[in-house]
């Protein structure tokens, strides 16, 4: 087969459809100085994409568990891991110290699912029916949480436990329950109200957290 | 122009995609009474389908307001007004007795939009990145709340206010924080270890609203 | 506590996700100068975004109704209130004075929910089955309007009536029959052609209703 | 390479996703006689598919065009063509003899784009901003109408002209304009209402196209 | 009727909606020179948008089919065809002289019908299950082929076959298989090993494809 | 505060949302043995859901890998893990023996996310544009593979490797090349035709792999 004909082949079949970076977008790496948008993030130019876009190193190890929850998220989102950006999908690592604790919170835009990967781990969430689903997880075992929905992990084991984390979205967000009542100017008066929680409380938990107001 | 013209034109251009129900779905009223789906419920069949499936009176009346929080909330969610179902749209009713409160609250798939009919509402809605975005609302004035996020609504008016809001989903879900904690059988120890609060507290909450463990 | 742990709680757990601007989107308020896109504008500057971009007042005040329809729709789409840019969300208020009507229309990209707050609308819609849905709504009173369908609302209250509607859609669109037949320079001709209506009907709305050609 | 271990390989890695029909769903074929669903209808049993499922002969011949538009369309959409269900796409054939035209209408659910095979047919579509968007195509040439928007082809070739058309949705509806207005029953004083067309035109139309009321 | 009342009318009912460009976004043709996004190219400046957008003559002509698969793909894509951005569809012609082949490929992001124009042409896929979908469709036939499962097209008749195909994305992507294993520069052991093939065979056809390593 | 109140609350505000067990879904675990629909399976019945729906222990251990590719999948996709279903995510477990391959694959619906739990793997995907992004994956180490593209995984330690992946669909589908082309009825001349390979090679490995034709 000479190979004018392959050069032919590539021209009037493949390259008609790659002639210009435009025509080719399997993936769309986002670019995070470019501007956002409701889908994600605006894309890198093809020609700049490299495998490393593509991959992350940053949960090969575990974040510091010197804190007051022993506990620590590493996550692997579109800000952190621009590949994922527009594919629907995105990472998170736990690790728990023992006694450590994830704390009740949610993601406002994507269902996770948890697989422990050391230790065993209390997991559970509430639904909107006010049920509580509440299962001790061990090594390999996996539990869904729907999205939106108050949940939780606590490690129950005597060791240091591990948990991988994915979710529905490159941006699932995270919205922890304590940092949205205590950690911020919302006055405590308004807290009060909207929680039946009493001042003192408030006052006492925004003092631990930060908050003002 | 002759009667077995527009009998032909009809069979021909029209009919020819309507001579089954199944060929034209504009809607799927709920069948509450099927199967649900991801997508919202199975569809009542299109010979049974009446303007009553698109018309909801349910929000003519407010909600009782003689409660703790003086207010209440009345829902046209797919589950009240099956018309809605697979539209990406609902309603709500907002009744706050003077000193009433909407508590805190989420909802886990819809994106909400408010706007006030009567008295004056204090709103508040708390981001991933814990901002506080709060405004005291006069009628006529529209609020969004992006979804998953954290919200409430307090009556700050001496007289009785309303609003309607309405949902991005048929079926947007309602996680109110307080029932979510103090409401159900999860554990006061584990509610203690996840938000932070002491065990006289979330003991006290329980009591009032009704939980247990 | 020492507040050493407390910074170190934020930096290993929550400002982990959110140490750039672009590490948190619950919302992506509509940057109207920016580039739009399928899914909306671009976003702007997070650390721009201030409550007023979630609050619109445009609505407390109905449109004037002197007008040959007696009617008004004042709208809350993504262009007037930036802050529902993404969230599939938005809102119109409908005035209408005595004998005043919304003209057939429709919205192509979203679904319409109506609730009356005041006199009496009577509404309809036609499906692609060609069934007319018709209904007189009192105050408190809801209808919801299928995605893309013809459908019009009519004062049939003594006194001025008014409509709150939510669109299931950011930017929902809008396209009033008569106005696409009759405000626009599409030759009289083809308007025959593909209406069925006789020129001298079509000539005389061009001339009511500003069309040329 | 002994029998087993290929037996082995489909056990463990593929069969282990495919043992039950559940675990395999590229795709959906309508069970028309099931129930239908926000996102389409329920799947036929897997087991029960064939290539048949797939594939459409229906437009092979074009409809008769022997009525007053001197035109047909023939859907290939999912009540037609069950396969399509759940995968986003449809088509139809065009059939316009000479004079023929597919009057005004718009497809509530679906962007459509149009390929002339035959002939020369003039098109257009109206924008919400009013715009008129106006093309007269030749054999091969291709125009795209988006979703929701009034559009209209007439032949202007003095031969029978054809095309066909796809759209982004296996249930794209159809709602033809003049049968909307004067093929129902609605009120023709509403129609007059609604659409400052004069009582006279609206009877005579309603007399051609079958309208009562 | 006075002037200044249709000038009213329209400032108030229509144009209220649509006095700024951002108001009205029925569609987004795309600026190829300005960012992708996960949801297409932003959107050219609406002021600049003319019927030439929506309109594409490149699939008049068929593709040189002198090569060695004796066929041709033309494709109407968002690069080729901007106007599609966003409408989730798109189109391509296929060429295939006797002989022609459209050998196994992909679209990742897309279902595609097809409709044959002229000849015959032997259509396949073959799904998650591993079951083969096999026929051969003549002229006027359409078949559907789901989403990234692989498929290909043969010429059977002794004359120069065509057909239209259209994609649920207006960016369908297309993925052939024989230069995804043999056309860039993929180590030929790790094509070995991941395709069960043998080295001779992977060697020689990445002599004839242009493949390298 | 007296018990009737707080059954009041419950009445006005929570229950008036969950008086039927239609009124909340923030979930839909699967019903197997339902229908199936585009956007999943149709829902367990709420009453009967309970935490063991949302956990799924299959894949605490690995598969077999005493097979010909010295390798095995897990999958916990909807069909082995109902709990997930439109909840847009899924896993699976990898298990490489030393010399073990994942050979060349796509899922149709879904992008993939891996990380390494255990040993090294050399993965890579080809796209659309036909380049080649492929990484030697250490433990910890995460990569991402954009929907419907050709893709592998390598063990390249001298030890079993391990890996957990994630999907962005409850049903990603899985189409292995080798399988697709030479493990079931596809005519042999057909398969040569398509994919450029001689049918020696082909022929041999139907022999391998079971295929037949």
């Amino acid at each position: 087969m000479p190979r004018w004909q392959i050069l032919f082949l590539f021209s009037l079949i493949f390259l008609s459809s790659s002639t210009s970076n435009a025509s080719v977008n399997d993936f769309c790496v986002a670019d995070l100085k470019g501007p956002d948008s409701p889908s994600g993030y605006t894309c890198k130019i093809p020609a700049m994409v490299t495998v490393s876009d593509f991959v992350f190193s940053g949960l090969a190890k575990g974040g510091n568990t010197t804190n007051i929850i022993s506990a620590a998220v590493t996550p692997a989102f579109v800000a952190q891991f621009p590949g994922v950006n527009g594919l629907g999908i995105s990472m998170a690592r736990l690790d728990l110290a023992p006694g450590g604790v994830i704390p009740f919170h949610t993601h406002p835009g994507a269902s996770e699912i948890l697989v422990v990967t050391r230790g065993i781990i209390k997991a559970g969430f509430v639904s909107s029916a006010n049920s509580v689903y509440l299962k001790t997880l061990h090594k390999g075992e996996v539990m869904v949480f729907p999205q939106g929905l108050l949940h939780f992990q606590v490690n129950v084991a005597k060791i240091h436990s591990n948990a991988f984390v994915s979710f529905s979205s490159a941006s699932p967000g995270l919205q922890i329950l304590d940092f949205a009542l205590f950690a911020n100017d919302l006055p405590s008066e308004l807290v009060a109200q909207t929680t039946f929680l009493d001042l003192a409380t408030i006052k006492k938990l925004k003092g631990v957290l930060g908050g003002t107001g």
